[in-house]
């Protein structure tokens, strides 16, 4: 076979401009398993980039610079289309369920990935202060037990991928402190002790053996109502405030 | 060519077998134009059927008894993926997101849809009860507008559906009426009030014509982390209920 290259044979130089990343950037996607290596080697470091490469490369630059999307999530989502491309409207389609599509797609790995962390891990993996953490602890959502024997979960990375990809689209943490989850805590606290008591309440009478794969299932088929009701309520308070907000300033 | 059947021609009752079907449902899958008329045609009303279609058939009938989507659900989703068929990872996928991901994949055919509606159309769709959807339009959770005049949105068919779901698997209006959404309405909509006048306090400063976009993209990203705190706190909660039901009991 000629090594002279062809549309199909590209060097790493033109594999980084079609794709419009750096040179640096496909190393650094190769060495963090996102990219296999060149696919047609030519020496020990050298090789050749085909179409199929381009086109998973130009997949990770779309997921990571439109979607926001952490490595890991991109991973996940690459290897559970792994023999196939995976098409830009399907991409998209992940993208928008965010970083909690990793925790359905991939609970166990995600688990077990999550357990063998430690607190110094997650401060640099987030670049989170020590007060941020902290707080995240003593609000009770990050952690699970007690003290010095903290365990993380699956949740836990769900949660602050999720905070990342707020932070990434322009809600940095210097304008919107953590300290504003406190709110949500409060208000979902009190709403999760109300939706346990009332279930409680009406499940009296059906089977143990069957309370229990009713309640976890009510978890999940309740989550699409509370966000498409407080999706309705935060568009009608925004417009409250919208109106509220001309008045006042009309005359200035 | 053969009219003889082989594998890969079924005749409808066949097919019906296989799929673990009744011939009628088939009838009725095609009429809802979820699957197409027979493939192969050998008369006016008579025809055979191949594997494809056999695969399509058991897809659908998986994602309406394992997951419960309504069948425009259903539609919308074999249709993004039409030219090939969809593997079950991908379908049980799709499905675990439940009726949201209809208003995600097409968000201006249903809000067509939505509009066209009218109020009865929604009681006989949705099996609603007279009482039931005034107290969801009382809420406000229901229909855009004032009086006679309401409009509905495609936000209003995706919590119908939501709801629909919860019935479908268990949480059945006679034991967990519509009047406990009441809960939803009064605690997410006081965080709704909270997050507004937060993110307009911080916001200032912020240009005016980047405030909106990133209001509505807040939105968005904050939905995960809302879903995830929700989870956290509703487990905690059911904790704390187990461990206090089992103390009282006990000495029964």
């Amino acid at each position: 076979m000629s090594p002279r290259p062809s549309s199909d044979r590209l060097r790493i130089g033109e594999l980084a401009e079609r794709a419009g990343v750096s040179v640096a950037t496909i190393k650094f996607y190769i060495r963090e398993r996102l990219l296999p290596p060149a696919p047609i080697k030519t020496g020990q470091t050298m090789g050749y980039y085909d179409q199929a490469y381009l086109d998973r490369l130009v997949l990770i630059r779309t997921l990571r610079e439109e979607h926001y999307l952490p490595l890991r999530v991109i991973r996940t989502i690459l290897a559970e289309h792994g023999d196939r491309p995976l098409r830009p409207s399907e991409a998209a389609f992940l993208a928008r369920f965010g970083p909690g599509v990793l925790e359905r797609l991939e609970p166990q790995r995600l688990s077990e990935e999550a357990a063998a962390l430690r607190r110094e891990d997650l401060l640099n993996r987030y670049r989170l202060r020590e007060d941020e953490l902290m707080l995240l602890e003593e609000m009770g959502l990050i952690g699970e037990g007690s003290g010095k024997k903290l365990r993380y979960t699956a949740t836990d990375l769900s949660l602050l991928d999720a905070l990342a990809r707020a932070e990434h689209i322009g809600l940095t943490r210097d304008r919107f402190p953590v300290e504003g989850l406190g709110h949500y805590v409060e208000l979902l606290g009190e709403l999760a002790r109300r939706e346990v008591r009332r279930f409680t309440r009406q499940a009296e009478g059906v089977p143990a053996a069957e309370v229990e794969t009713l309640a976890l299932r009510a978890v999940e088929v309740s989550e699409p109502i509370v966000a498409i009701v407080r999706r309705k309520l935060l568009l009608r308070a925004v417009q409250k405030e919208l109106t509220r907000q001309k008045k006042p300033r009309h005359p200035k």
